[in-house]
């Protein structure tokens, strides 16, 4: 059976492919586009690093400035970003009888609940996986013990989540200096290869 | 790294166990048994059946005379079957550096809580994994494609839930026909083999 994951380039995501893979799964990865920046270019490379199909899922830009709004009403991203990760799952859920992502025990943001995951799975008659049951002690020693990882500050050339189109539009909408206001910068883990190619 | 895996025979802890062996870990499936009653044997049978190592760990009975107080005075297993795999947790914590169960999104009961989590895994410096992140429609076709699964009526001799030896315990403690009362009959599934051995 197929198997769409919602795919960033990140550690959390690679492992929830893995883990779908070795059950059996022809597993593509998946990165999600509004069509306001090619942002989808690092997790294409790092789904090419280990050997899976990559697809760009294009959506509409509608979904993104409905995000940001809620973002610049908020002052804080939670409720816009939990907002785009539902709408990109629905999107996703109508390309594949099984949709995952590389959500963890430990995330708070962007976290479907129990209702709106049954919601999903019924209403787009799928199934939707996540890694809630793994902590991210867990996910940090399996990636360790996989993948190659590349550990960078995020910018807009190296990250493919949808942080990095949000910050374009919400400089775009909110002016200059918007998204640093409201995304502080960090350091993110980007995969790109299998530890044993080493 | 070595893993303990909770384990009654079911399909839901022999999933966990699967992926745990595909990820690289050398799992072994852990059966407690409460000295009361030897319910381990079909759980032994089953991680046989599919080439995994088992291990009983021996737990004292007061773990299970606790648990069967309190289901008498609540006249329902909920608060005794959490306490119990709570206390079997901690004991298997001593064991293994990363212990896990066939917990799933949908189980309400046995559960721990984020926080009861957490609480394990840094008082005994260990990880905890279950099958969180996986839905009953998701378990039950990966269960279909990877196992043989024999479905039956839970009785006293072919089942290794936590069940079995507190229904032994409550009949003697309260009476002939108390466990039927509290617990239902009910069909359970038993894991056999591997489907492609067939």
């Amino acid at each position: 059976m197929k198997a769409g994951v919602l795919y960033s380039g990140g550690k959390d995501s690679s492992l929830m492919a893995v883990i779908l893979q070795n059950l059996g799964y022809q597993v593509e990865l998946v990165t999600v586009n509004f069509g306001m920046f090619p942002s989808w270019k690092q997790a294409a490379d790092s789904a090419s690093s280990l050997g899976f199909h990559h697809q760009i899922l294009e959506a509409s830009d509608k979904i993104l400035k409905q995000a940001v709004e809620m973002i610049l009403n908020d002052g804080y991203p939670n409720n816009g970003l939990n907002h785009l990760h539902r709408q990109v799952l629905h999107l996703a859920a109508s390309n594949y009888p099984l949709i995952a992502d590389g959500t963890r025990r430990d995330d708070r943001i962007p976290k479907l609940t129990l209702n709106e995951i049954r919601s999903l799975e019924d209403s787009k008659n799928i199934e939707y996986l996540n890694l809630a049951g793994f902590g991210h002690k867990t996910i940090d020693k399996l990636s360790k013990k996989l993948f190659k990882v590349k550990k960078e500050l995020t910018n807009i050339n190296n990250n493919s989540d949808y942080e990095i189109e949000i910050r374009y539009l919400l400089d775009q909408v909110g002016g200059d200096g918007t998204a640093s206001q409201i995304f502080p910068e960090h350091i993110q883990s980007r995969v790109i290869g299998w530890r044993e190619n080493e």
